[in-house]
């Protein structure tokens, strides 16, 4: 068994990553951290887990645990790596934005199976990516790998509340969010930097705009996204060079179905939908964005490091409806 | 013109109130106070007020007013009067908790014109009532008043998020409450005094016990409310009570239609139901909550107090759907 | 006052309809035609007027009024007029897009008050716009009025489940539909040649594509849309073309503050936001789809058409929480 | 491996059924049977098993399955079982409310394993509890047990629109039932049968009142209930009964903690809290009801009857937010 330890126990990321590494078959949750709740039952705050298990918050730290998952707000995973040593062993899930761009000072991998498996599976630390960006870059990567990202590309997508956290703030109360919808951060959302690097990894003189609008949903989670550019070829040859791209791809599908939100809420998959109009190429893309886009991506990512299965215990019951 | 003022103007009630007189035909909205907003434009907190009004809120009083509402949080009402003065021909409508008991210290007239019309007619201090107790105490007090509750009352109602106010707590964030449901301080809700008195005033002998489970519903705004007892006549004879009772009301009405919250939502209404099953009277009542159950209802106070058709700028759309 | 007949009445829009002119200072609703609920109350459809009126549906036609409004599915308005003859007084609104498209057949006027208010004040036939139309002309017309539309114009809008109308489908099944969301029609939606023949009206050579994705919300009413496309200019020469554009708007409004769709709903507002990044003008609109995209509209033309004041009747508190 | 089958393959039982069986270690599933969908994949349906799964839906059935479950309407498994004849070692587990009442026309055991474990053991033939009826059996059942309940129960629980099923109706409409509650049937629901038999099969005297009024809840799925009557122990004793009671239960548990329904919504669980105010005990229990109130409870039946471990394949991550 894998012992695991989780820091930062409080929040959504932690409390999806309890629950799937509660069901995991290969690990053991070891400790849970957490500076706000030591001594609670971690049900008394996931209290969901009622029932489940008698696990408390701690406020002790394992070192010696095989795998660390950090569930920390961004800028506190550099911090707390800064300020506690784990030992030679112990493998590094980071979820916060931290590592995630590439830099001579230090060693984290970009944790997207889909674009960097082998170096994953030979990792030690991982910056799991953000959630808007797994979505985003997955519905775009075929076409960056072909060299085929020369246009513009324009993308609206919405996400749930829990995209904002736990943290009670205007635009996350119920009285506000129940029946609205609202755009944030056009043009400028942060993961605009992850997408670019990807990007840029398989399609190195790719410099056209990416366009992107983010919203506020209505709902708890998930993320929908659609994407189009323009693309010379036909529909075939587009699903092809995504078809070709996924074929090893553990959780990312594509459909000829028509694609909604729901189809994906509680699993770890990703969904993609490729439609041609006129001289466009219409790519939607839907995922959790706490699963896939987190803490599901996370658990992808001990596996792929611990020569698991990829799939292991990511097989979930979507909620549907 | 009436000239009218509001204390405490950023939350929901003041929201709904500015709303309304803003399009009542005999007001003019004098001034809206806030201690943390002065300067800035109402529609920079009522973000639909955008293109209606330019008003500012202010930290000045208006001493001069004919009819000043309060909107504080409960137990601020009393703190406020104490430490300001209005001129004498200024009316008082407090939506708040603290005048709602009657009280040889003070001289409000708790402001259900279903019960107190007349005496409401004559006054200047209203208790506006709480919502809760609007719509439990409309579905019972034709009992009341015919000295017909003998016994146990079972009551369930649900409200709606703005029922908590505009603070942010655990259970008004989005990802919480989002298709959720939950029970909270049953029997021991703080209006349970409110619906006692207005029984007692109309059956002095009351004395069977209210059993009041009150819930937090997934939706933004109205209470739905069922009530029963045991009822010795037959259905007829209760809607005849009922008929007799609400015949002068002028947003209480009695029908035989299947009810759901949405009939009354955005209305100042309040929609009764009667259903007899074995010996026990069943009564189904709707309301707004920040309508009849708070705002809707000072307005309707203020029409009353100052002579005008009850019904003045209450004539509201309902969103319905 | 103005006798009015509704052709149609069971629907979402008809509803609003009725709701509108029963409070409608200037109107007298004559009569409410539907072949599925004649001699029912037409509280027994629309249920939230139990206690505002005893009017019933009726399958007789006065001919004689002085204003019908048809809200027929579309296809049905055209042949209704082909098989009833209204007297050489009543003026007609078409809710349905049947005369949407100027053509030699027929004389109606596209109702769209910020295009057409002269052309409208002397029309005896309004084509009511469409909902999703109406959201994104009124958010680029300012740019084609001065001849600044070249550049492809890249548009995502979400619209309520009342845009779908009444009819039962599997998008519109709550199990469905709640927490949900999905693309569909993409770059393919009809409201597409309404919204080109408006923008060649003020700017004849407009050529360039109209990029739309409309998209299920789980929400009831309302759409949200973000229209962006090039712009030479800086945001205050773009503020100053929509300022200028809108100063004699009743309902469109422009403003620097963060848009959102509640501010709108339950009102026949629309509000606009402006914005730019890099050399891109950003717009986001917001309308009620059943208000300002229907049946708020339609009374608007009517008060248009009748020398009205073209706010009365419409001054609706919005629900906003 | 345990081969199973299903019949009623498209609606949301079935679908439940399919997410859980296709993880479930021990089982194959067979065939899915649908006279409307035959040839077509599962996932066309149950779009959320695109990527899961290539099963398409078949109008054949191998009468040699080990196990079938019957998702048809109530009525039709009697019909079904009549007109088709399934092999001596094949189990059945039916969700309908066709077998429920105890006869001596059926050997089916109601298989609320709480109640029944042995027998379900021992069974080929069980009938599957109601929703309603699961969540509020085990919020008394305990007081039964010790021949408690003497005075009347006063219940209110609200459901999902998925109790309702996959038909299209007017209380099913998203614009309908967004925002909105509703009580129906109250008093008269069809399983205060279900409930009163299996009071009676502990407390062979029972015959107080049931007062159950249902309510339409504006979410998707899950089941809370208030449940509350004359106890006249102390809250310690009642909470000895309950946790003696269910000390051997699989996913029934008593907690100290405030519910709400999302605790167990996607999970097979059923949490009990237990308050005593004055002389009532009151009992909060919830469930969701397509797992513990349908295919999570079937499943459960179906590993007792096989001699698994009960929770086999039930170890559901909740989706909590």
């Amino acid at each position: 068994m894998i012992e695991a330890g989780i820091i930062g126990g409080a929040g959504y990321t932690a409390g999806e990553l309890i629950r799937i590494l509660l069901n995991h078959p290969e690990v053991n949750l070891n400790f849970v951290f957490s500076t706000s709740q030591p001594g609670k039952p971690i049900y008394s705050i996931h209290q969901d887990l009622i029932g489940d298990t008698e696990i408390k918050f701690t406020d002790k730290i394992n070192t010696e645990v095989e795998v660390v998952f950090l569930c920390l707000g961004h800028g506190n995973s550099k911090k707390f790596l800064a300020e506690n040593q784990f030992s030679a062993k112990t493998k590094i899930v980071d979820l916060s934005t931290d590592f995630r761009q590439k830099s001579d000072d230090h060693k984290f991998i970009y944790g997207l199976p889909e674009l960097n498996k082998k170096d994953i599976e030979k990792a030690d630390l991982i910056a799991n990516p953000g959630c808007f960006a797994t979505a985003i870059t997955l519905a775009i990567l075929p076409l960056a790998k072909n060299a085929l990202l020369k246009d513009e590309v324009h993308i609206n997508a919405v996400t749930g509340a829990t995209g904002a956290g736990t943290s009670l703030s205007g635009t996350t109360h119920f009285s506000w969010r129940d029946n609205n919808f609202s755009a944030y951060k056009s043009f400028e959302h942060q993961h605009l930097n992850e997408i670019g690097q990807s990007l840029k990894q398989l399609q190195a003189d790719h410099d056209a705009e990416i366009n992107f609008i983010p919203n506020r949903g209505n709902f708890s989670r998930g993320i929908h996204a659609t994407a189009y550019t323009k693309f010379e070829g036909d529909l075939d040859e587009a699903k092809k060079l995504y078809a070709d791209f996924y074929q090893d791809a553990a959780f990312t599908f594509i459909t000829d179905e028509e694609l909604h939100l729901k189809q994906v809420v509680n699993t770890n998959k990703c969904l993609l939908r490729l439609q041609k109009f006129g001289n466009k190429l219409l790519i939607t893309s839907v995922i959790d964005n706490l699963l896939k886009g987190a803490s599901g991506q996370a658990v992808q990512n001990m596996n792929l490091m611990f020569g698991l299965d990829e799939k292991l215990g990511l097989n979930l019951k979507a909620s549907y409806f």
